[in-house]
């Protein structure tokens, strides 16, 4: 693996020899059993261990150069590893070793009637290239998931990270020749140069899929710009519709959690829809709360002669995923009303209704055209860990091949494997 | 539904109201029970067979258009409707009603150490474009898959079977009508205009799904032009490996079978590999039967050696996927060369090993990157019908979503459903 932070000579030679380099790789650890690929994760596990030093030295170098060029606290925060975010990443990799194996598994199985045996068979997808903003943990935890699940990676982290991402890929890659694997089965991207993501997204010959993971942007850029599959994780706007059977406490509890307990992430509700005949009785206490903990109302205009001082929201609003301590407001004549709103100005993330109506709860699930739909819980447990799938590559916002979080398991496909005793047509 | 040949009057609008209608269409259909579902498309077999003469009369338009521009005998043949045709359309239809109902399939469920539970539960996508060629069967086999999974589709067909399929689409819609569902719930696309396609390709937010049928041109240009995920239906240069530990009498059988008994089908082998130590015994034989079927062999450099008046095949015949009497041969040493000679030069459609060797056929099955692995049968074997699948609504060469034979359930996703007790994070 060549590693230079400097362009290397000649980019398209470069990203052609990554690209068919993990496609030969991708052969070698499709055929590995599940013992040698959770081997290979706990040696992976033990090896950033043991350069816990190293690798924190080398994220010192990136630390200097963001405080240099002056980036914000925040996203200081996000690069920096200590010897404990480095424990924390071995223990990562180790939880998904001992997640079950995907591979292998008979998705369906029968034989027809002259005696063709037809099996539908898990299998990896092959190679899977994941760009992604500045965590460097996305390293590790990437390369966690595509080995586990059989394949090879090929991983672009953020220029900020790039000497921690050159770190932990160096452990990698002597951990996986330590087990007797080929290097090439984790390759992370040696150059930061900006022209090389362009050139790795038209390489639909040997990458399978592309993983985008950060911002909006990062995403439409890499959506526009490749040939290879992409599955999309863009943000939510997510909804907490109270029913009219919901009692005043669940409510408030749940609508508060959604909204408060972490609003700058994808799960955190956006739009909260009462009914309009619980309405008069719940919001000005729940708004009151709200106010107290900072959150800013944009009110329909039910709302505002409901609320003093709540601006009134615009069209906007209801598209707006305000990540922020913003939450739009609507009262709505019932759930058919609820659902209609969700559909239309949704994005098919996560939204829940709070009802104790067995017939009510039913019909929101099964006309709410979203990937996460929750009853009497907050949207903030639509997540891969609380799920139980242990680590997640993202939460698909697709509808097809994967869509929610996904885990291990949708990093695969199937095959047809078709038994006969001569069978000719 | 406007039917109009010429161009419509504002096109962009028109292709909006469509798809807009579809997706609308598509939240009343998947509320449907299966039994709604399968009643509509009994309803729609038996309209199909009450307006046999009103169909044929269409396609009787359609059929002078074509003689009148010159279109071969072949295609001709495609685009003709008679009676008995109409039959086996209408009993295709009552065949996908017959099918399982693939909707609201519990994929995995599991409560949580907490009580919370997470449900994985199999929907409709919402709404699926068909954009095909010339056959006007398709429009009532994709409408029936289309309708029998919970979606609304939006068909469109050719421009020589336009008078056919909007006969068939007025069917479906009265039908569809008469069950008491929406006429959006299948719209038959009302122009020949060819600026339409593009339009349509940017609704992705109101389709969710385009599935091109046809050929090679037509799927290239789709793929450049959708904003809308499209599953792919290349065709496939497909292998059969005669391994060491074959029988020469089943080997005869299933080339030959691979070979000839339909060559222009995706599924018709194109190259034969023969394991060395058998090559001098079986190769004579079979090469003179596949001369005698009128079949041309291009061989390598080992093939020629053996067999008198065969043509060196070049690179490019490695990769070339005939579709006609022609056959490339070449001869591997074991079993590795084989799997790497499938993967490197084949398109991932079908493969198959001769062998009695359980160790090599699980190798083979293992090692060979392909959406249908088939062991000890014919590669013409790949096929929804011949697995069981019912009706296919293409043959997926993707890896994402759905491989190999796509049937009713393939154009479904899935949502979690998440019942909780007032639980927040």
């Amino acid at each position: 693996m060549v590693v230079a932070e400097q362009p290397v000579d000649d980019l398209p030679a470069y990203v052609e020899r990554l690209a068919f380099g993990a496609r030969q790789a991708s052969y070698v650890v499709a055929r590995l059993n599940g013992q040698r690929r959770t081997d290979a994760l706990r040696a992976i596990a033990a090896g950033l261990r043991g350069e816990s030093s190293t690798i924190a030295a080398a994220n010192e170098r990136d630390m200097r150069h963001a405080r240099e060029s002056g980036i914000g606290d925040a996203l200081l925060d996000r690069l920096r590893l200590d010897a404990s975010r480095i424990e924390k990443m071995a223990e990562a990799v180790e939880e998904v070793a001992g997640q079950p194996d995907p591979i292998g598994e008979t998705l369906s199985a029968h034989v027809r009637p002259d005696g063709l045996r037809i099996e539908k068979r898990r299998v990896p997808l092959g190679v899977v290239a994941v760009i992604y903003e500045a965590r460097p943990n996305v390293t590790a935890d990437a390369a966690a998931l595509c080995l586990k699940s059989g394949n090879a990676c090929i991983l672009r982290g953020g220029r900020e990270s790039f000497h921690s991402n050159a770190a932990i890929g160096q452990v990698i890659g002597d951990s996986l020749e330590r087990s007797g694997l080929v290097r090439e089965a984790v390759q992370i991207v040696g150059t930061t140069d900006r022209a090389l993501v362009p050139l790795l997204l038209k390489q639909n010959q040997y990458i399978d899929l592309v993983v985008p993971r950060g911002g909006e942007g990062l995403i439409r850029t890499v959506v526009e710009q490749s040939t290879i599959p992409v599955i999309k994780h863009y943000a939510g706007n997510c909804h907490v519709y109270v029913h009219e059977k919901c009692p005043y406490d669940r409510a408030e509890a749940i609508v508060l959690n959604a909204k408060l307990q972490r609003p700058a992430v994808c799960n955190a509700a956006e739009t909260i829809l009462f009914d309009a005949s619980i309405a008069e009785r719940f919001l000005p206490s729940i708004a009151r709360k709200l106010g107290e903990a900072g959150c800013e109302i944009r009110g329909c205009a039910r709302t505002i002669k409901l609320l003093d001082g709540v601006k009134q929201a615009t069209e906007q609003d209801w598209y707006t995923e305000y990540l922020d301590l913003v939450v739009a407001v609507k009262i709505v004549d019932g759930l058919d009303e609820a659902i209609a709103h969700i559909n239309k100005y949704g994005s098919g993330h996560t939204d829940a209704i709070l009802t104790d109506s067995v017939a009510a709860a039913q019909r929101f699930v099964e006309g709410v055209d979203s990937a996460n739909t929750m009853v009497n819980c907050s949207t903030r447990l639509s997540d891969g860990g609380v799920y139980g799938l242990g680590a997640e590559i993202g939460i698909s916002t697709d509808k097809l091949h994967a869509r929610g979080p996904m885990g291990a398991s949708d990093l695969t496909t199937y095959k047809y494997v078709v038994t006969g005793d001569g069978h000719t047509r």
